[in-house]
């Protein structure tokens, strides 16, 4: 069966760092070999530096980004707890379900599509249910290109609401300051902007976060992603619990060291230039962005296709023809629009070079 | 940081094949390519041939073994059915854990560590509790080295009460029969004689099982293992669930077509083989086997150490000196025993010479 080599520019993945792809070639290791313990702790340490955290529970889930969402939920919440959602896509939607699954009672804050969520509106139903457990946002919303500020609400520091972020696809690729927003738990994936396959969840928890964990009246209804026993192997005892995907985290220790060779700041740089080099560029082809201005992520565009331009019949063609992968709509905006990653060692100016050039060729 | 290259002699994960080493190699496909579908595909097809199974719902799982086990429960239980659990160490124990959190009754079916369980006695007990939901057995434990009977429990066809078998170190390594021996429920590991690296947790459901999932009066606690919407995505729809870990989808397809090419019933037989002289060669040197006779694992070996050898130092200089690696005794076998895996690439005629050569020299 061939295999093709991709130019990965959709929603995720991305092409992995070459580091990474290297670092799969290295002899496998067990989970409790010294030298792997090291590799781990090493990658607990680069997730703090990407996180800009001192958290001590900083680790990567052995599943994918929405492992992570689940991790986050499944470890604070518990039957009849109260969590406010804000919902501008399929994500935080996601975070409505996951939540619901654990016995939340959900409340939700919407935006439209496309628009950002409203920090003052987040923070103002918090004040209209002071005891709710966790308030939930999603930074960088995949599914429509939309970048929702947290920043603001730091405030929440001041209440008994925690403050849980999915950072999936911001992690590297815009700054994120997990100590300086007030983050208590904060989720994130490999396949974006660290260069990573998908396997593996990034994940941050506070002091207060840790806390709430070991004030539960009952476990976690998952084994599984239970931090209390993930902890004890990851954090020092180095207690088994589950057999760590040793590979995976092998490959993620590597595009951490990628990012950070690179240095983060220069990184969220680089993401910026070429996203807002794509973005201008399909203006000027006459697509139309989704996203509103002032909260366009560079790494991830969401466009609107020109009328009369088949979506589908074109992404198959940039596939098959230039072996590039670029994603469809999501939700409402399936069959009507795109979404481009510039993400990891994808986001590159030859990236859009080739894209452009493409799709210049093609209409 | 230096990697030494191991021989893996532990519990898991064993080396991977080279193929595997190979695969990760491969450009990464994206989640929704085309050409990443029909590996997927491909690779359901070759878990159902070592599965040895025609069940539409046949995948792996994105997350390690346990993570298959967790699956396996959440989708088919609901708070207050009855799960009649097998216990002869560390696994079945998870069992009981992992069923409580699902809100079931527990009914415990305990036999000595190094013992076998008693297909009658589980029976019986399903008699005493006709309505129990699911009864599970873990067919090779990993924490002594038993292999438990499952072919009798193949009874339980005539009654209301599923069949669930952990496989994760006896898929590929012994003779397993999902569809011969009644197992409505099944879930293994990639790291074991399928000689992948961990990540991935091989499943099976019988149509049995999976009708039980679509009668559920409400959908699993978990959204991450929900095999519905999983099945969405594997199955046939594409619909886009999570981000499927491609680049260890691949490796899986890869280890599996080294399994299939040297034939299922050849690399039993090959386990068979190394196991039993590496269990010769050990009573040789005066260790004992904790396995009851009969019921030995070839290619997981509980050995207890002569008096007066510190297992701990003894395993230090096989890992520094000769690099390689042996486990520890589990649970109340911890500091007394050792487990050797001899599993999937690992389980070669050299690694016994290598392994036994390394302890005379030391004893």
């Amino acid at each position: 069966m061939p295999l093709t080599d991709r130019l990965l520019l959709g929603p995720g993945p991305s092409n992995p760092y070459p580091e990474v792809t290297a670092a799969f070639a290295r002899p496998l290791l067990g989970h409790l070999d010294p030298d792997f313990l090291a590799i781990l702790d090493e990658t607990c340490d680069r997730l703090r530096t990407v996180f800009r955290t001192t958290n001590a529970l900083t680790l990567p889930i052995s599943g994918t980004g929405s492992a992570g969402m689940e991790a986050c939920f499944v470890n604070l919440i518990e039957p009849g707890d109260t969590v406010i959602i804000g919902v501008n896509g399929v994500f935080g939607e996601r975070m409505c379900e996951v939540a619901r699954r654990c016995g939340a009672e959900v409340v939700r804050v919407d935006a439209p599509w496309g628009a950002a969520l409203d920090p003052e509106r987040l923070l103002e139903a918090q004040r209209d249910h002071p005891g709710a457990r966790v308030l939930a946002v999603v930074h960088a919303e995949t599914s429509t290109g939309v970048e929702n500020d947290v920043a603001p609400l730091r405030a929440l520091q001041a209440t008994e609401t925690l403050l849980l972020v999915d950072t999936v696809t911001s992690l590297g690729g815009v700054p994120l300051e997990v100590d300086g927003w007030g983050i208590d738990a904060c989720y994130s994936g490999t396949q974006k902007c660290l260069g990573v396959p998908p396997g593996l969840a990034p994940l941050t928890f506070s002091a207060r976060a840790v806390e709430r964990v070991h004030t539960r009246s009952e476990p976690p209804q998952s084994w599984y992603l239970d931090l209390g026993l993930i902890g004890d192997y990851v954090g020092g005892a180095r207690k088994y619990h589950h057999t760590a995907p040793t590979a995976m985290i092998v490959a993620l220790h590597a595009g951490l060291g990628a990012v950070l060779d690179e240095g983060l700041e220069a990184a969220w740089a680089r993401h910026r230039a070429v996203g807002t080099r794509l973005q201008d560029g399909l203006v000027d082809l006459g697509w139309s962005l989704i996203a509103e201005p002032g909260h366009r992520l560079p790494q991830l565009t969401s466009t609107r296709l020109p009328d009369g331009v088949d979506e589908a019949v074109l992404r198959k063609v940039l596939l098959t023809e230039y072996g590039i992968e670029v994603g469809g709509g999501l939700g409402e905006f399936a069959g009507i629009a795109w979404r481009i990653g510039l993400m990891g060692h994808s986001a590159r100016e030859r990236s859009v070079t080739t894209l452009l050039g493409a799709l210049r060729e093609q209409l």
